[in-house]
């Protein structure tokens, strides 16, 4: 396939902008956090940072949103560069085949989350780097990370929602507390806890995301974060569980690694190509923005970036 | 990184060859199979087909070994190519995140396997392609397939292994019967499971499996035997749940495309650049070969050919 | 509480299938053996034996009917006497804590069914005493078991009711092919799945069933069939296994040992006191029989019969 | 089975303790608790309270150990005292299948714990006597029903046990947090594990203990503290559940309604007849009292008072 300019993907953006104006059933947002279900649901942005440094958007693409899991690669990122392969003593790096928020799991692998990316594996990591450190050094440094990433310093952590998930985080409490069981929480689980909830609390645009990703994409012009082979590593476990129990369909119709949050964000990179970043607040049955996953779907066709050929 | 030469892939695949050779531990062969634990465990060989037709191979890469559930992938693309995305109704597409022969899963959901490469998911597929018609047709048409994909008409099925693993399907047979209680099995458990065993015990070498695997990397000279869409969820399958609960492991240090086989066989693709065979009789833990799987991380390191970036 | 005349029985039995009859909820019957479904669904018989050998009824108690899983206890009391303890190392005796055929708990314990009255479990049961002997052997004993028992030769197997559930056996032969993988089957599946399938169509009448049982109660006038130590043992299996996963629900509301079949009959024993079968087509969720249940609480309430005090 | 007199239970008792202080393998103590691993490995206990008020006991019957699990039986009548059936919306009355701090039927089960013995259960009624009370009122309310039940206000709380339990409750708490996360836990966690670990820290002896179980046997001089209906129910939990997943083979063994404690406590019921405690620290795998079950096992061998005949 050619490679399309700016003014191509300009169109195809736009397109898919105006077919998710339209689209009748836009999911239903998460309701367990009582902040995030207030979002107003009829938006919808999408960004993407191309090879050149060039930036393409339609949409809400500059409205902030909670980024929610989509923290986990970056505290991943960061959790690697600080403890390297140790940090796979503590998580697997294999699909789950359950849930996020699954235990049961947790209980067949004594205390070792199937990987970073479901609820337990990321309150792991977070616990990892949080060792030594307060929550607020730990969050001081993802938000740099973020902001030199995004090249961009107005990345915030919006502390009501930190403080509505950290009321309703039972569920995480008890992964916590039975990877505590299990010797694998190193922190009172509710300094970790306190820490993840601000984590997945940070604000970001789908511009922001879009640019923040650049790293990941390994974009010539982007900030020299992470060397490519961890770079690599990453992505492979975006492409593998990014998605938790529809990391398989994802792969399958969009076929680029990619995070999604509670928060209806979805980040995905096209090697060397693209960084993209899309939002809308309803999710699907799996707990993954619905439109957002429509229009990664779409976006994949139209360019021809599938990893896969 | 800079496109290699066939020259340049010669040497890396020697030195390859060379430090399998001399690999200490090399695994252990499926044993509950009589006729390949009889294969001689000291062999590795190694086959590329590059994008310009050219072949590179290294160690015993002309020897035939059983192919096992490599079929998979094939009687994957036949099943597509008949059904079409009705397949999808009787298997899914997320990884398991349990043992290739697991049934646990297919309590939980209700006799649809989680994959079409975990036995159970094989099984329906190969189900699927024998209805209305007889075993020997169906098997006729993969040898026929196979060879067309390879360009190679001399690719056969061992009897005495399929007729060996037919005496020890004890497990596959609980996994038809399974499905068969939940209306998911078309075709008497027996004929399923004996064309099922037949399909397993092809035989080929690394250049034939090589050959075989072009079209899915989309090589320009490749029989087109799939549309570029299929391949590319093909491959997108391959990466979750072509080795099991292992897939994570090899995404994340191969960062291609793969189907293991228990006969000690891989294929991997890598879109656009090369499909690549590899085989050696022992295997790891998670029933994949382990000079294999080595053998691929340190080609993947060496190319640059993840699709990761 | 004062010993209970027959004639006072007698009027308790009256009043229940009185109520029985009445009831505007009778469950559903089985479904998956066409046979069982074309029972007429309004029928409802009991009948005690006393420890004086008096007989007393109510209802369509002289009906047979097909005694399904209730032959469990009876090729149980068969398989101790041959095998003595030896047994047990082909079944366990925990309550399993999951649906009577579920799979699951097979994996998870390598074969070995958790206990002699789940499907896995009487199917290596019965596995276990047609070693060295055909089908007919096996259940030429277990009928001429039954009618010592019961001192009634007329007690015979429905062929159709055994070749329908041949003939709709799917799940209970991934039962036994899982076992078979595991080295806990040692006859074809095929064989020990027949005789299996007939030992269920042994047809009896409440009267006949309440008189097999008096050897599990220790009447004084019952046949000596099985030492007393092995009677509390079979007792108590029935207490903590009988119903399935509503075993504990049965020993809560009912108190005594007892296993149902899923043609709609249940006996019960209360030591030293009685033999009590009871039967009633419709099921409730856990596939016992409803009113059959509700007659079995509401005689131990009457009763006092409870073996908890 | 001719009743026994107290002097013929002193030498059947006398015999039981000889032989355990001679066992050559006495099993391990709880570790997860520094406070029980301290106990003095080589002590022995039974104590029987029979009907006429009788005390019979040898070995250390007298010594005071910590009831841990066995105060689950006390709580429940005290639960449903004040609940009533309302206790069963929140927590159910099967056998779990799974080892006593299991979480995955929790998940299965959406928060309802399977039933009062395993420790989400006991958690979840422990939470429900503590609504609307603080934690103090409860532990008195406790501490007045076991001075009341035993007729000795020489029972107490060590409460240097509780701190130790309540600093390694992690998997408790997980528990917790996971039922919360349900709603099936109406006070904040850390209260409700505290009043639970309080609870599991009443210390009594063998002598009190069968003195405390009288009313559950039912025997004529006991207490009135909970009406027979309610006995009967209480006694079949026992029995069906008391060994978390070795209850089936207590109820094999020994016939009789059971709760065992990880102090390495048994409190046996014997309905009509007596009221049994015994008492060693080592546990068996399953986590009951090793010489304590055979000690049971050799009582009910002796006196036949299974309850299944």
């Amino acid at each position: 396939m050619e490679a399309l300019s700016a003014a191509d993907l300009q169109l195809v953006l736009d397109e898919i902008a105006q077919a998710m104006r339209e689209a009748p059933d836009r999911g239903t947002q998460a309701c367990y956090i009582p902040e995030l279900a207030r979002v107003a649901p009829d938006q919808f942005g999408i960004a993407l940072c191309l090879a050149d440094g060039q930036i393409v958007q339609a949409g809400d693409a500059t409205t902030a949103f909670s980024i929610q899991s989509i923290s986990k690669v970056f505290t991943l990122a960061i959790a690697l560069g600080r403890l390297g392969d140790q940090l796979w003593a503590r998580v697997g790096r294999e699909p789950s085949g359950a849930a996020f928020n699954s235990i049961v799991s947790l209980e067949h692998d004594k205390g070792i989350p199937r990987n970073p990316f479901v609820n337990a594996g990321a309150i792991a990591v977070t616990d990892a780097i949080l060792q030594g450190l307060q929550p607020r050094e730990v969050l001081a440094d993802l938000l740099r990370f973020l902001r030199m990433a995004a090249e961009d310093d107005d990345i915030h952590i919006n502390k009501a929602v930190a403080a509505s998930e950290l009321a309703n985080a039972h569920r995480n409490l008890a992964l916590a507390e039975f990877m505590a069981a299990h010797g694998n929480l190193r922190n009172p689980s509710a300094l970790t806890l306190g820490t993840y909830c601000h984590q997945c609390a940070v604000e970001m645009s789908c511009v922001q995301l879009a640019r923040a990703g650049r790293f990941l994409a390994g974009l010539p012009g982007a900030p020299r974060l992470v060397s490519p082979a961890r770079i690599r590593r990453i992505n492979a476990l975006m492409l593998t569980c990014g998605h938790y129990d529809a990391s398989g369909d994802f792969a399958y119709r969009v076929g680029l690694p990619g995070k999604s949050g509670v928060g209806g964000g979805i980040l995905a990179i096209a090697p060397g190509r693209a960084s993209i970043a899309v939002w809308s607040p309803g999710l699907n049955a799996q707990g993954n923005s619905k439109l957002g996953s429509e229009a990664m779907e779409r976006l994949a066709r139209a360019t021809g970036w599938s990893v896969f050929g």
